[in-house]
């Protein structure tokens, strides 16, 4: 049964009997069509050769189509209002004409669908739109992580069209590290009330933000919002990049009564027109580009070490005693090596 | 000729001719003789084979013996008065008894020999005390950088007898996330005027640091301090971490007076004190462990992947290929992937 809403069709996966070829996922992907490029997105986290195959040919032939964007990671804590502030500025830009795609990235689906489901529901009125794309990012994948797979997946939605793309993450995992490697911009949103609701803040988090927007800044909040600005400000003023000239502002926004969504996505393009003007633009993409050829192959090499069957029967005894105090780090990393290239070789 | 300051006797390589077996290595460690660490610490720099296994057996042999100290990085921009500090503190230290060790890792010692010799002349008083131990960190070694041989420098320190062991980094560069995984405890040390002087500091350092120690903290300088030490608690309570209980303190002090010194050491004292009792502490050492092991693994991974000649052939083409968005980086991954495996099998 096809789905009712086009945008709710990402549980749809390639059937064993699939036979499309990566011909027609291209050109659907071309043409636009949402059906086709989120059964692409589907295709990356498959894990049969068959159908790795044809997702590698996929994203190759979509890649001269794509770069031709703004990559957006939106993160923060659950409860400071992703959703709602997606919808209230995806809203915005897809009535100012932009194509916008979402990609949420959700370390929970793993254990739970429910969940992206429900933020699904939350951006009902944005999934709605014409010229709006909201999808879970593939969530596994052969080489590891969620990072190499929604890396593809945003390739495959420029590829379609869409200017804008946003991956959403929980801001409290390893995850937003990796994503900050994949995107242009990554805004933080933050609560006020500096001291108990922002504990959730993974560290590293705010030092890599190219912008922070205290959320839910209307009504009673509206003063310590502009409170917990004064202190980000300064916060980040101590952490401050000298190897960008960018300096991350700190911003106050409320979906609800759209106060400062404008401003917020104003920086985004300052953003942009001052980092293509410095070349830091295209610089960072090529810089992320090397960084994730690399980091497939650390991770290809990973794997394969790890899932030696020789490597994996010794595994135990020397990490028992490298814990003990028996084996240094570097020993125990010498015996398993040496393992390895005897059972390879 | 034998040097004149057993301390300065870190240039003495092992000849050629040197046959020394790593029993004897051992005993003098074990002996807590300084000569003989200082000289085992520039075996764990040689590439040479016959040297490399006598190191590896020499950290074996001393592992047993190792992990009874506390260690404490201290870094800072160049400036901040690293040196003048661990003088101070160190004075103190080993005035009560304590053995210190203090390893400088200085990556302009690649450049330059001079620097290190600057900084060693400026623990010139430190260096004459009958219990501390300076050193330059190992700089080189095959498993590449800086950090895994560092790691097995401070465990000879250890099995030398020294309870203490100082880290001590120029905070400007990556190593400082690489030494954060050797030490339990990382105290940064920063200047008072938040606005320029610490544009230096890398992006990541704030969010580990265990303490925050503001310097110079004297005479017209106090002032401004205090206000240094008040931007940065408010800076330290954005980024608290979750996951761990311990909430990093900001003091000050002056290695001039010796205001406040005490005060610095007393916050390492009540962290050990306070993660030994929630056992973290030795969590983090076993998760430390485990975390060099693996790294050490894939840096020898790494290593052979990218020196073999097939790939260093095809690798400039793929790149080229990679920047010129002809490829993805997943596919120049698995290009020279499979350039690797034919050129193994």
């Amino acid at each position: 049964m096809a789905p009712l809403n086009p945008n709710l069709d990402h549980q749809s996966r390639p059937s064993r009997s699939d036979a499309r070829s990566a011909a027609d996922y291209v050109t659907g992907i071309l043409d636009g069509n949402r059906v086709t490029l989120s059964q692409a997105i589907t295709l990356l986290e498959s894990t049969r050769p068959d159908h790795r195959d044809t997702a590698r040919t996929v994203v190759e032939e979509c890649l001269p189509h794509s770069g031709d964007s703004i990559r957006v990671a939106v993160t923060g804590v659950p409860g400071v209002g992703k959703s709602t502030f997606i919808e209230a500025l995806g809203q915005r830009l897809v009535a100012a004409g932009r194509h916008l795609a979402v990609l949420t990235v959700d370390p929970s689906s793993e254990r739970s669908k429910g969940s992206i489901l429900g933020d699904k529901t939350r951006m009902g009125t944005l999934a709605s739109e014409e010229d709006a794309f909201i999808r879970p990012s593939p969530t596994a994948g052969t080489l590891g992580g969620v990072a190499p797979r929604t890396r593809e997946a945003i390739l495959l939605c420029e590829a379609a069209g869409y200017d804008t793309v946003f991956v959403e993450t929980v801001g409290v995992g390893q995850s937003e590290i990796s994503v900050r490697s994949m995107v242009d911009f990554f805004l933080l949103l933050a609560l006020a009330g500096a001291g108990d609701e922002l504990q959730g803040i993974k560290r590293g988090i705010v030092e890599v933000a190219d912008a922070i927007a205290i959320t839910k800044a209307d009504g009673d909040n509206r003063a310590p919002a502009k409170a917990a600005r004064a202190e980000y400000e300064k916060a980040l003023r101590l952490l401050s990049d000298p190897d960008s000239g960018w300096e991350p502002p700190v911003l106050t926004c409320s979906s609800q009564t759209g106060a400062g969504i404008d401003e917020v996505w104003g920086a985004v393009e300052r953003y942009r027109a001052y980092t293509q003007e410095t070349g830091f633009f295209e610089e960072q993409r090529r810089r992320q580009a090397q960084h994730w050829m690399e980091q497939a192959i650390e991770q290809r090499l990973h794997e394969e070490f790890f899932s030696d069957p020789d490597v994996q029967a010794a595994r135990g005894d020397v990490e028992e005693a490298l814990q003990d105090g028996r084996l240094s780090s570097l020993a125990a990393a010498e015996r398993l090596l040496s393992i390895y290239r005897d059972s390879t070789s």
